[in-house]
This record gives structure tokens, C-alpha cells and sequence, in this order.
């Protein structure tokens, strides 16, 4: 291959980071003067290093994988209405998800064919850059099951159009879409970067119809994290689905043969809802009335009435004054699962700030991200309540809202997204 | 104090902190287990865990302090008209920005003089985290000369409106403001809880005109950082001017007392550019023609012509064909301080993705911000330069302006932001 440059432009991004760990040595000298003059230990990223997750498997990864820092979602309308097209674009997409999220380019970085007057393969920004944990997850949007690819009769009755809830005041242009990928890693840089390249490869088959950045995971998927805070103050996710729930991932979250969508066995459905937060108003509102409208108190996390966050909760409690501790529409307790027939969800949704809103308030909020077996059973009933009784509706509002079918996972190099829905 | 839930809601964000690590202690066996499982390292965060940057000193913090990785940057209007009433804000506000970067809550968290009645003095969603790295940074937007607060004779000369630049669409709704505060820090969790808790506080005084979230840094800002890549992939800032450059940020960065105005004596001037790429026509860009528009190669980042990033430019060198390796027009060449007599900028900008923009196109670029000791000579001629000759042009568009007069470091616990200004 030509390289005119001379400057090794097949190098994967793994030996490009070494490279500059090498280039950080040569300048050793004055950087370990300038930080001991600051006081400054050596900016050591253990989470842009991390190793990579396997992307190949029975279900796609960033679902129970323990919850990475940073989101890139995006939300895209098919604009080919070629069936063929749409499948040679997911077989595209396969081939350069398996690359990315192992902390490689997208495509050859550099000339395609050796030919430097050609755009490169890959748009470069994350060379250097390790694979820092990068899941892509995938998603069909119940528009895609409309009468263009031939998919009506594959749609599974799981994916019914989510009803209208109570307050919602959802904005089209920010809600929906026909595919959705969900990159998640513990540097934005490399999920940005995924991202861009999937859209890149998608140039006139798909266009993005809505994408979102968060910055802080709201909640733990795993009992290896610590529970994160939302951008009320409190912890959330104390109670979420969680890798290490076996038995009830297989009865909550996975999707089998005996659901009525066979092609769907081993995905699972994802909702999203953008939830703005008046934080300002919040912000006001007196300590007591926020633990009370939450069911736990703000710096421990503990139920109301218990000591430590993760003490059982008990909703039968009463304090001195004959009051349950956790008040009847106490939000812990109108969304546990308790109140909804044992109804799981796995959550692993973000904060977000989208700069402020031109009334001299932060646009922010949380980008609700949940996955389970059957949204009719899960998500509808327990946003239902939620919409009806939560106090917390004072201060939010639902302006964005995604359904997704998320197939299961990639076999192997031969397997691509969605191939059990194309190829009965 | 009185405690209700017996929860301890006075401990700093360090003993709470120091909690979580117990806790995840705790769920140790089955949290080894999980990770050995998925084969992933333990998600250390050495960058979160940073220590704290001093906030006392002759200048701001969030200067030359080795750019973090995220940045939450807002801009206020005041909506007090009272002298007053600002110089209180900001004696506020320095309080609670020296908590805030030391890694502790904005005031003592929980029920103010033991109410729980009352509002928190913080929001909450930091609890937990350490200080990673929190720089707040000050700036005074030339409106804050105006007539309301009788600082009309106190307008440094340095801080003269820019000119018009060739080709900028400025949207005035996302440029300018009386104040501003630049937060970086390595968790975005905690940059936006300190921007959030400053406009808690300026309730009634200052309302957000505008925010910006950064979330890759596109500079280095000591010789101890590998230099980061901008979004159409190359690295950006190599011959920054940097920590270890004692000499030239005295000469071009440090304001004295010669200047003109003696309040701003180891202050400094603050410009912000929200620069937006039309990454997509850029992607499809061939990679000879992008390194021509820069001037350097992708890969690498070495000049045109040499082998590696540092080698020395060499504007002259011309190859075989007896043509510069360095166009005449090379952004690296516009750009550098030989073609401005010798005028340096100390860059720290950010990498943003605001969603998309309704097009079906990504809404991302680069959030430019630059420190001086004068725009005029410095700034202003620069971005002439390339307002009118870079052929980057054609793929950005400059959509958000800032001017603000950085003013110095705050001495001790009893100065504060700005009091050079109010208190000759």
C-alpha cells in the first residue's frame, strides 16, 4: 500500500496510543517538573485504557454490561427505501461496530486502495485513543416494521406504540426513529467518534433524526459500581436489574422463542424518554419535601426510616407519628416493582445538560434509558402510575420518547444486526 | 445541628467519597466475580480521584492549568441593577468557588442552620465525587462596563469589542454576557454541579444567557499532555503556548500594570468562539486535501514534509516540484505566530456535539477559547487572517462570539472575584 506520507497510516489506534505514551516519555523531563510544581499527580485515564468488551455473543453488548460513563445516542430515519440497501447498510455497520468497539478505525484509516485523493475510511479523531469500553447497541423502531421493507408481519406485538401518559408534551422531531444506536463508552471522544462513522457510512441511506449526549450514568448494572447521583442529588438505581440477577435477567429482560417473535430471542426492548428537569425550581424546594417526594433521604440514599442505602425496603414501616415513613406516593415507592405484579426494568439512562433554554435557565435533565422483555408489562404500567401520582411530575417533564426492538447479538464475523429479522 | 435521618448530611464530598469505598468493599466478592467475568479491569477513575488545584494565587486557576478533559462554560446577564448587590454575588460566589474546587459542597450541605424546611445550600449531585481536577475561572464581558454598576471609566482598552470577521454568522442569543465562568474539570458531573450551584446562588442577580458543554479537550496546555485531536481528526494545539513557557506568558499572556489598566495587573483576556463543522461534507473530504488545508499530516501531526508532530516548521522547505510542502495558505501557517508578529494565544478549547440540527446532520464543532494579554494585537489579527484566507472555511462556521477580562487570581479568604475592579 502506498503511503506518501511515510507516517505509518495503517496503524491501528493501539499502537498509535502507544506512540504517544512514547512521545509523553521524550517530553519527561519538563512534564514531571511542571506537575510537581502543581502538586498534580500524572493525568492517568484507567477508564480510556480499559480493555475492550467482546462485541460478538448471544445478546449485544452495553445492555448489562456495567454501565460506562459517557452516552452517544442516536436515533436515525431510513431514507432508502431499498430493502437491499437497508440490509447491505446493517451488514456495513456489523463490520465496522465489531472494528470501533475494539479500538479500532472504522475502516482502514487512510486512502482507500492506496489512493490518497479518496476520503479516508475513518474520520481519525479517536486515533490514539484506546477502545475505552465502547459498546454499540442497536434498535428497530416500530416505524421500520411499516410497509417499505416488506417487515409488517415480523413486528412483534411487544413493540406496541407506547400510549400517551399524562403531562408528556413530546417533541416529534426529537422523538422516534426508525433505527437507533446507542454508543456507550468512558471517553465521549470514542463514542462521539462511533457514532459519526455510522452515520458517515450511512450517508444517503440514513440520516440522523435525533441524537443525544450524556455525561454521568444515573444508574449502577452491576454491584461492582457504586450508585451514581441524577442531577435532583439523589442516588438512582439503587434497586435496578443488574448483571448479577440471573434469574430474573432470563425472566425480565431477555426476550425468548415463546414470546411470539422468534427472530427476536436473545434481544430485548429498549425505551428511551429525554426527562427535562426544572432544576431551578427544584433547587428551591426544601430538603424534607425532596426526600419525602423521593422515599429516601439525599446523602446516603437509605429509605426513609432506614439507616444505609441498601437496607430492605420496607413500606409497611410507620414512624412515631403513625405515618408510613415512605409516604403512599413516595416515588421509590409507586415505581417499585412491588406495585407493578414484580415488574423488573433495567435502567442504564444518563444526565444531560444541553445548554440552557433562552429563559436563563440549563436545559438538563435525565435521558431515561431502560431495557426489558415486554414494555406493555414493564415500562407502560409503572410510567402509567408514575404519570398519574409521582409529585416529582412538578418538576419534570417527558419531551422526547424512543421504542426500540434490539435483536440479539452478532454470532460471529458471518452474523450481522437484525439478520433473524431479514433471513427467517 | 440538628440531623433527622441520622444520616450525617454534614460530611464533606471527600468522607462521603471515602463512604463509597467502603461500600463497594462490602459488595466486593460478588463485584471481583462479575469483573473477572466480562474480563474488565476495575473502573478506577484516576482522573476523578485527582487531587484539588489551589484556588488562592496571584492568577485564575482553569488558566494554565493543564487542560482537564471536560468543560461546562456559561455566561450570565445580570439582572440587578444594583452595585451592590454584584459586588455581594461575587464575594458569594468566590466562597462558594473556593469550596466547590477544593471538592466540597457549594455551601454545608443539607437543611440551612439545621431547617429542613429550607433548601439545601448545595444540589446534591456531587456528593460523593472528588474534586477531579475543578478549575472556576472568571470573566467581565464588555456590558459589564455599561452605565448600571459605574465601571464606564474602568474598561480595560484591551477590552474592545471585536471586529466583524469576514464570513461569521453570529447568533446573538449564544454570544457575549456581563459575566462569565469557565469550569473545567475531569468528571463533566462536577464541572456542571459547580456552574449549576454559581447560578443557584446569583438567584434574582444573574440569569444564564448561555452554556457550553465541552467534552474532549483540543489543547494542551503543558508540555506533560499528548495533544488531543479536534472533530475532523487531527491534533490540535501542538505548538500551543504552554505552563512551561515562563518567559512568553509573561510577555503574551499576564496583563501588567503598564497595560493601561492597573486592576487587571496578572489578569488576562478571554476570548470564546463556538465554531461549527460541517463534519459531514468534511468526511467526505479526500485525506490529501485535509492535510493540505492544514498543513499537517493526519496521522501523525508532523508539519508537511518532516516526520513527527514536534519536528521544527519549516514554512520555506518545498518539495520535488519546487511548491512549498506548506501551502501558502496552510492553516498552520495563517495561524502561526511568525505571521503576526510573533502574537501567541494560550488555547484551551473543547470538542462539542450538541445533538443534531434537524438536517439530518450532527450539530458538532469546536468551542474555541483563548487567553491573552491583548486581543487586539493577538486574537483579532489572527482570526482576520483566517477569516479571510483559510481554506477551512469552507467546513466551519463561527456561530457564538465572547470578549471577557479575566481579572487576577483571589489572594486569600478575604478577596474575592473582581475586587481589583470595585475597590481601586
Amino acid at each position: 500500500m502506498s503511503d506518501p506520507s511515510g507516517n505509518g497510516r495503517r496503524m491501528s489506534r493501539r499502537s498509535l496510543f502507544g506512540l504517544g505514551a512514547a512521545g509523553a516519555a521524550v517530553a519527561g523531563a519538563g512534564a514531571v517538573g511542571a506537575r510537581s510544581l502543581l502538586d498534580e499527580p500524572p493525568v492517568a485515564h484507567a477508564a480510556s485504557t480499559s480493555a475492550p468488551y467482546p462485541f460478538y455473543g448471544e445478546h449485544q453488548a452495553g445492555i448489562v454490561t456495567p454501565a460506562q460513563d459517557r452516552l452517544h445516542f442516536v436515533a436515525f430515519d431510513v431514507t432508502t427505501g431499498d430493502r437491499a440497501e437497508l440490509i447491505d447498510l446493517l451488514q456495513e455497520w456489523t463490520a465496522a461496530a465489531a472494528r470501533l468497539t475494539q479500538g479500532k478505525e472504522a475502516g482502514s484509516f487512510g486512502a482507500v486502495g492506496g489512493d490518497p485523493a479518496a476520503a479516508p475510511d475513518d474520520t481519525g479523531e479517536a486515533l490514539g485513543l484506546p477502545a475505552s469500553g465502547l459498546t454499540l447497541t442497536v434498535g428497530f423502531g416500530p416505524s421500520l416494521f411499516d410497509k417499505r421493507f416488506g417487515l409488517a408481519d415480523r413486528r412483534p406485538a411487544a413493540l406496541a406504540d407506547l400510549p400517551k401518559f399524562p403531562g408528556e408534551q413530546l417533541v416529534p422531531e426529537i422523538s422516534g426513529g426508525d433505527l437507533c444506536v446507542q454508543a456507550c463508552a468512558h471517553d465521549p471522544q470514542v463514542a462521539v467518534h462511533a457514532i459519526r462513522n455510522l452515520a458517515r457510512i450511512g450517508f444517503g441511506k440514513v440520516s440522523v433524526r435525533w441524537s443525544q449526549l450524556g455525561f454521568g450514568r444515573t444508574s449502577s448494572t452491576s454491584r461492582a459500581q457504586a450508585t451514581p447521583r441524577n442531577l435532583m442529588g439523589f442516588k438512582d438505581g439503587t434497586n435496578n436489574l443488574k448483571l448479577e440477577d440471573a434469574a430474573l435477567l432470563r425472566e425480565q429482560l431477555w426476550a425468548d422463542a415463546g414470546d411470539g417473535a422468534a427472530w427476536m430471542t436473545g434481544g430485548t426492548y429498549l425505551v428511551t424518554r429525554k426527562i427535562r428537569m426544572t432544576i431551578e425550581t427544584w433547587d428551591r424546594t426544601s430538603l424534607t419535601e425532596q426526600e419525602q417526594i423521593f422515599g429516601r433521604d439525599k446523602g446516603e440514599g437509605a429509605p426513609l426510616g432506614a439507616k444505609r442505602e441498601f437496607d430492605p425496603l420496607d413500606f409497611a414501616a410507620k414512624g412515631p407519628d403513625g405515618q408510613p415513613h415512605i409516604a403512599s406516593n413516595a416515588h421509590i415507592r409507586l415505581a417499585h416493582p412491588s406495585s407493578h405484579g414484580n415488574a423488573h426494568l433495567l435502567r442504564r439512562g444518563y444526565n444531560f445538560v444541553d445548554g440552557s433554554d433562552g429563559l436563563g435557565r440549563l436545559d438538563a435533565g435525565l435521558f431515561f434509558i431502560a431495557y426489558q422483555r415486554d414494555p406493555r408489562k414493564q415500562f407502560v404500567p409503572v410510567q402509567m402510575r408514575l404519570a398519574r401520582e409521582d409529585p416529582l411530575n412538578e418538576y419534570i417533564k417527558h419531551v422526547s420518547s424512543g421504542l426500540f426492538a434490539c435483536p440479539p447479538g452478532v454470532r460471529d464475523a458471518s452474523d450481522y444486526w437484525g439478520r433473524t429479522l431479514f433471513e427467517p
